[in-house]
């Protein structure tokens, strides 16, 4: 993409991209640029703390970390970064991503990070898009559509059930 | 405040003003207006709707949302409006805000809530902060010296356990 | 059925049907019409403040609401309509739906929701009949006679369990 | 109360009485009828089962059951009554009402409980009196002005928190 | 069995089955006889009452009862018989079986279920052998040389490791 | 007490006797004698190891154990020892006993513990006589006796809930 | 202390000391020589990292980090440096370490943390020491000696249960 | 193995080898040499307190013990070991290895266990390699090395992600 990126989508390990990615598709569908890369607090410490320093110097906006297990990424981020840093909670093998989330939102005073579902990187796309929406007037119309565009879907889904029920009735014999 | 607000903080109840005025205590410190109102998703939810439907409209550029137990409110708000949306899980009597904190986070995809730890409306007004940094220089800056101060601060409690430390030894005989 | 239906069983999507589908089953089983339908809390707010607050005026007498996660539907059409409404804890991929049933039972003061267990849709329907049961003696009889086929299945499988021990002991060599 | 009881109010000992009793006065505040004893699943058990059976030939219409820990009570009575039983999970010293809720709500396919949240017994009342007035319209009436009742108090809350905002403001030196 | 059962081996529905043969077998092994059957709390609830009271009476000594979810079958066979009753947690499709444990061996006070492992019915086996050796010392022989083989079978396994071990330092090169 | 003790309660430490005596207190209610002791797992495992050893042949018959946190006492005597070990998971300063519960009751296959409620020493003691009482008749006897008190006390217990009931309405105006 | 220190013990502030102190106690008690500072990874983060990364170049051999909610101080102490780290999850006012436990303990595959039980910086103290033992055989003697230390405790402990189980009878009436 | 090895890796079983290898397979990469063997806590209860008692002696400078459930055997070799004993947490079939985390790392005062992250063996032989080399400068080198490797590792999964990016961006139709 040429357009200069404004958020900065970062992860552990390649191995939470299939999570992650739904973050960056979402971006898209709402136009606005992204970058992504693996950004390791365990692994590259040092070049974790350089790249949350410079964030907001290269031009991003707003940062979405992904971690899973003692999940420091997005909190150390934040220690770093004046920008807001959106977190998502990655589920590993186990504990049902329980251990992310609690290592992600449960940060001390002075320090937040915008937390997430567990493992619903797609909604931290949209909160990154809401939160540049704030001083972007055509993008909040973007996600004012988007959500009127999530309601027609859910209308459509009520035709589905409002036909399955019917033939729920109709198998039953009535 | 004459001054328009850009944060609106709302909470279901006039019991968790106790926890959520830290949310405003901190957005006064960074020079952010601000406005607060009980706004109840269970007990006025018309209202609430339409709370919800006009922030943008007169003004607000984020919200924040404090609610405990079954905790709909950030939610419901994240529903209604294109802004960001900052959850506050606030601890109830029982389960020590677990139930508020998965009520708040785990929202389906396409309606997020920025959900910071349980009880802590300080962060909620930081990220707010951060999130209206995002388009103020000024702002931003005034949030990389509050991260400064926040160094200074822990340095300065360094002091504090070096010399408490230093007569733990003492006092056991060293 | 073109009989006025009494139950509305409702859900936020489509792919909570699969879970539903089970309390209108069983409803149908107890002779008591049903309708469904998708309303969506977080995608369609507005028809779902209107579904509620119409529903007892358009004849139903109990609302049956399943949800997944950070679930708000039930305790929204609570708020809403005068009408009992039956929650269904609907478990999502992580966390096995106890962000479900806490976010659904947990509710304040006033606004109660009867929530059945995780994803027990069929108890959601026959706790319907119940209600309904209370100023129809026929439902109610009908409910009799339910619990007491209930007490007949269980004998029956007593003989399979008897004959399953007898065969253990034979085949280890009794 | 020379009324005939619509709603029995039953819990295993009475030290359960000062969480149960809420669910009694809201229901006098909804001029609904009602009856409060002790009937211990484990310490009288036949005479448990004995006014389960019995409760809907005595003319009740609703039961409350409140039990704490491995919580049986609700459970039992709505395996021997065709009415709709309303489970109120009593949180003991330990575990904040967790095994309680559990051992409430997680009732088998057949026999539902409508359980509450965590020591709620006044929205046990108030489920029970929406239960009834699915066949008694001025009670349902009241039910809605009950609710509105509500959404003032909540209003008056407003005012609270909106003067107590201005003074944070104030006192903060704007 | 012509010889007279000593535990008899209950659970809610034959679907408890493949958990709770475990018990039967074991106590086979043991050379202790039992029975086993289908009493549900819930479904045939005055007959689980019945079967309860009599238990003594019929030459049994000891009771495992199984179940899950709202596991109420243990307790309630506890509240009726004298007799040591030991519940196995039945762990269902959500949760684990955590809300089968909680519901089994929270009790209150007066009426203990000894309650093992989740899912664990040949140690609920065990446990039986074991209140029964208290008074049968060839029975109690038979469970001293039970973990005597315990221990054989240990140490069998430690060849196990020990070589998979030496295969895998080989493996990397040593 | 003279005679020949049937019930050793140990714990890992004196601090847990305010909890465990309940279970001694229960047993010489019931005609049962016994002895108790600290045996700590962690602090002198040796001798601990031997205690268990020597249990039954010292003429002990039940072993009830106490611990809390990281609780390995009961689970070690079970497996050094053929008797029947009871465990009281001890509740320590965090966590509410959940930790206490699942070291104690979540055994491995071949050695179980008879696991109590949480803090709950009293019915440990029940259930160790309940326990003996599958070989002593006059034991048994006083078992039921003790259940039958226990309903007696639950009837008393209603008259109070009746009074505060009726006392409920008439301070309400009834 | 002139000695070089062998075990920093660090903390994110000095709320942490009364918490932590227990581990600088037990160290000198051991004959350990220990230093104490507050080094917060998220509010000084760039001098937590060099703190960490000269840890061993500036002598000491082990470091004991305690962090309570999103606890990333040991995490990322353990990233940057080739010592072993000691995590003590700090519990805070809510969730009862937990959050702390589960942010420090699950450390993707690379890093470890040893993580001790929640609050119990003493034990982290005593692990710091039993790791210096394995190469100074003094100090593991030492060790040995605690170790009998606490047996001897554990027995003298034993004399006042014994004495209070004596009382106990006695105040019973036998 | 010809060198005298200086971890010992033990287990309750040879079912959590494959869990337990990967520890093995760290130290073998890391040049330190170890062995493997089943010792049972439960189920060879005096051989393993004299392996844990022998285990210093035998020339081990490190204890890595893997158990799952009520997890008892890191916990008793560190009573009965004045060596660091790292425990891991081995998940069984129900409750994701919380069970095992909870009955290893909540130890007592005065009996630390190092625990690492549920079923991350491979923590536990890179820890043991941390504690060998605050002796061993040439170990603590490779450990740098390690470490470096890591980050290596990290920056080409970057590439992996960066390209998996912008094929992201191609393929929405940028």
């Amino acid at each position: 993409m040429s357009e200069q990126a404004k958020v900065g989508i970062v992860m552990g390990s390649d191995s939470d991209w299939p999570v992650m990615q739904a973050a960056g598709e979402v971006l898209t569908e709402l136009g606005v640029a992204w970058e992504a890369d693996v950004v390791s607090a365990h692994r590259m410490p040092t070049e974790m703390i350089a790249w949350g320093q410079q964030a907001h110097t290269r031009g991003l906006s707003v940062i979405i970390a992904g971690a899973g297990g003692a999940a420091h990424l997005p909190g150390m981020l934040a220690a770093v970064s004046p920008l807001p840093v959106i977190g998502v909670p990655v589920p590993l093998k186990y504990l049902d991503g329980m251990d992310s989330l609690l290592s992600i939102v449960q940060m001390p005073g002075g320090i937040p990070v915008a937390t997430v579902a567990i493992g619903n990187a797609k909604n931290a796309g949209i909160l990154a898009a809401r939160i540049l929406g704030t001083s972007d007037p055509d993008l909040q119309q973007r996600l004012v559509d988007f959500q009127a565009g999530l309601a027609e879907t859910a209308h459509a889904k009520g035709d589905v059930v409002r036909r399955a029920a019917a033939g729920a009735e109709r198998r039953l014999g009535f």
